[in-house]
């Protein structure tokens, strides 16, 4: 079982592998082969070679584990975290852990067998908005889990293994990631002081100013981050203000397949076809309760940040959290707004 | 001149390279050619192709930029910050930012061209440490600066450039890093709590339990802490209870050598010379005046953090402070105790 361990100074969780823990001889720095691996289990027709399906969106009368799927939602093979058991929250003297309970999901983008996400119609895109939300929303009947994180790792560069299929993950934890909780605790301090959320008075000093504005479709917006970390970063928001991800409907969730697709599509062009993560930061389950979270839905803005990893090595960075962004957001605003892209 | 821009959100500074931007094609992911610089600039003979030196430890009556120097410490040639100039702060609309003033020096390890720190004689990493404390207490006479990083990169995957001559860095900045504010604040509440250091609870609880206990030398401990980032993630603490690296002296600084050298040879055996990363966490400057950080001599501890940089790929670490270690600290532990190395 995976243990969830708490830094008693900064009170950041962390999942500590203890099942096939890696040893000494098991990291490999050289870049090792990336050959795919064949036959590729995400592919439709091989449905046998994943775990069953937890949720699918497929064709009407067509079975789960079968062909006819749009979009395929499987547990993960190499769980960081287990679905079974109970958290069992001890001390360890002056240390917290728990037992490293969570879901860990895979959402199979496509069912043919595609790598780039940016190539998928906007509709199959909205498809796995859709699986996205669902997922999101059924897990948080889960008592246990505080949180669900749902990312991108595209290349190997940026995580992801060697199989060349189009999917995003999905970790339900059991505490909230300390980084969840600095945007939390920043957002309220900005309302406590402004009565405004900080997320809207970004976007709306974003358009009003249009430096570092990239794209403004269908209600949703583009923008490289005024203090990115990354060169190349970029985020997007709703212009409607909403705490949480679940909350996107009809429109709004082919809204956002459009702005996604594009910003990718440019990113894809300009940085010839970059890895990247994208993040999805959403509030966290059950803040509705009184007490410390109370104030979450007029404080906190969902958004996505995309992250392309284009500098090989992070330096320091990885240890002191300080970050130097060697390319201005202004920069990189002006050179994707620019590059042409075929939608 | 590059900036200083603060997030509005969570309140991290970053560095805003201004100056020969990166624009989308200067990124290289390919793994680039990693030859090395010759004639090598920090090698003795060779100091005309470094800017002049700052402090030096060197033998009595020779003159600064000639041989006879043990330890050189000279301006970053490629700053990240600029040493001239006040900091200008001034809002941006909601945003805050300063002009990028500090300090960004190398510490020049070695006359001699040689890349692997451990392999230097601990007199030598002796002076390396008293470079660093003669360093770090010089620049808190100039009153823009917040706070000093010491860090060392090692090797291409760590941040290093191609030059395989041992050495350091430092940054002086004029704002103390998220990360630190993040410890500072721990410790403090950790303090109020329980009238107690939470780092020299750490140490106190470690060698009375000792799995995570690598190395207890000269008044020093080596730990893999409980709730590590990353795989071998190791940390130094001074027994003593200080949160002031400056405040070593005399045996103490052979000690930190001592203990240092050891562990970074066992490491080196048993993952194979691997590239990494270590940092020295200290206390900001000016904490001694009244106000919010004036506990911050009872609170803290200062340590250094030693990152073995083993896994290629980061994955969504970067984007979400929420890590994965594959391998538990106990084992971590236990081969680098048992790893034989001639000191």
């Amino acid at each position: 079982m995976p243990e969830l361990r708490k830094d008693p100074v900064i009170g950041r969780w962390v999942i500590i592998a203890t099942e096939r823990a890696k040893r000494p001889n098991d990291f490999n720095l050289e870049p090792s082969d990336m050959d795919e691996i064949k036959p590729c289990p995400f592919c439709v027709g091989n449905e046998n070679l994943t775990p069953p399906e937890i949720r699918s969106i497929r064709k009407e009368k067509t079975e789960a584990d079968k062909p006819g799927w749009e979009v395929r939602v499987v547990p993960s093979r190499a769980p960081v975290l287990r679905i079974e058991g109970n958290l069992n929250k001890q001390p360890h003297g002056i240390y917290d852990m728990m037992r490293g309970v969570g879901a860990h999901e895979v959402i199979i983008e496509t069912p043919e067998h595609i790598n780039d996400f940016s190539s998928l119609e906007p509709g199959q895109i909205a498809n796995v908005i859709r699986a996205y939300k669902e997922r999101v929303t059924d897990l948080e009947g889960d008592k246990r889990f505080k949180y669900v994180l749902i990312f991108k790792n595209y290349k190997p560069a940026a995580g992801s293994t060697k199989i060349k299929h189009c999917r995003s993950q999905l970790i339900a934890l059991p505490a909230c990631p300390k980084s969840v909780k600095g945007e939390l605790e920043g957002s309220r301090k900005y309302f406590e002081y402004k009565d405004r959320c900080v997320f809207c008075d970004i976007v709306s000093q974003e358009l009003d100013d249009k430096k570092r504005l990239i794209l403004d479709i269908d209600g949703f917006v583009a923008i490289a981050p005024f203090a990115g970390r990354f060169p190349f970063e970029t985020w997007i928001l709703p212009k409607k203000h909403s705490a949480d991800f679940t909350s996107i409907e009809g429109d709004e969730i082919t809204g956002l397949a459009t702005i996604l697709k594009e910003l990718l599509l440019r990113m894809n062009k300009l940085l010839a076809d970059p890895p990247y993560n994208y993040i999805i930061h959403t509030a966290p389950y059950r803040r509705t309760k009184a007490g410390y979270w109370s104030t979450i839905d007029q404080d906190y803005h969902w958004h996505i940040e995309i992250i392309p990893r284009l500098t090989r090595v992070a330096g320091f960075e990885w240890g002191t959290g300080f970050y130097i962004n060697p390319t201005p957001p202004e920069e990189a605003t002006k050179y994707l707004r620019e590059v042409e892209v075929k939608v």
